[in-house]
């Protein structure tokens, strides 16, 4: 005999699919599903459903947008001579958060990781490439992640984006904002002496 | 403009409202539902959307059900001359998991805590003497939680119950199996010594 209701069940065992949700989270939050609002619970399992209904890629930038192509792309006040190029769309929504990018996005969507099969193949490098020659691109940012697979994939992409014309860059690496010098690790410590800049 | 398209905002901001999901777990999760099989996502959806139809109270011991009385209430073969008083749905199969109890339950759907304005009004106490002048109840097993509102609950439980007949029990406190004596707090060692057995 089933200890709990079916469809309690249900709900503690799809829950439990979510990253970093096992049993016991799902159990709770499954019982505080049940003494909420039912409102509450039919917004969320609207939501949810609205998810894959309304996002999509942006057949320009390929990020997610619910209209394509996304805002980003359509802001004419952007500048489209600047690419910044990322490894996954949240990347996105991070560096618009400091305010200190105005131009146009490419999402890779991964990174180079020849140990997960992952090649240029498997990544949208020849959307970028067509980008790069249709445009007056000036300049590319690569902002993938400070790892080794990160890394690869800007020296990759840098050979491969140099002969066609634009000035390419990457994001900084150093120290985090409010971070300790005595605490810092060896290689960012490293990477901050090496990038230093004159007062 | 917002940084995240629509759909994906109200996900996060649904998802933030479940308890120990602040907004960045929120937003991973999201991220994770875009990435993952549709159907996934769906059946998430639809589990949600059955919980609040599906399950009910039981109408004898208010514990959760999708058939009315439950199939722990409909068991024959439970005795039904014992009662299991608990304050939570979740603490029935928190019990029935132990193996070690073959009679009925009983849900309060709280416990007296004065402060918070919880008297015994607010509890399902009533149903629970009706039960028990309706029925041949020989024996009740007070299972409220071992914390000072607990405490209280069963102290007041045994008084309202010990007039109408049945013999009340206090499950014992202790310490839980696997501890150490060594790192046991006072109060649950001062309660073990107390409740000690002859071997």
């Amino acid at each position: 005999m089933a200890l709990l209701p079916a469809a309690l069940e249900r709900v503690i065992r799809e829950l439990s699919k979510l990253p970093g949700v096992g049993e016991k989270t799902a159990t709770r939050l499954a019982y505080h599903l049940l003494r909420t609002h039912r409102q509450d619970v039919e917004a969320l399992a609207q939501a949810l459903l609205g998810l894959r209904n309304e996002i999509k890629f942006c057949s320009v930038c390929l990020g997610l947008t619910d209209q394509d192509p996304c805002s980003l792309c359509n802001d004419d006040r952007r500048d489209a001579g600047v690419l910044c190029i990322v490894e996954q769309p949240p990347d996105i929504a991070a560096i618009e958060r400091s305010g200190q990018f105005r131009g146009r996005y490419h999402v890779l969507h991964g990174r180079l990781s020849p140990l997960d099969g992952i090649g240029p193949d498997e990544l949208r490098i020849r959307e970028l490439l067509r980008r790069i020659e249709g445009g007056n691109v000036t300049e590319v940012v690569i902002a993938t992640n400070p790892t080794v697979e990160g890394e690869a994939t800007a020296l990759y992409l840098a050979k491969l984006i140099k002969p066609l014309g634009p000035r390419v860059t990457r994001i900084a690496h150093g120290l985090p904002v409010g971070a300790d010098v005595e605490y810092a690790d060896s290689m960012t410590l490293g990477r901050a002496l090496d990038g230093r800049r004159e007062l």
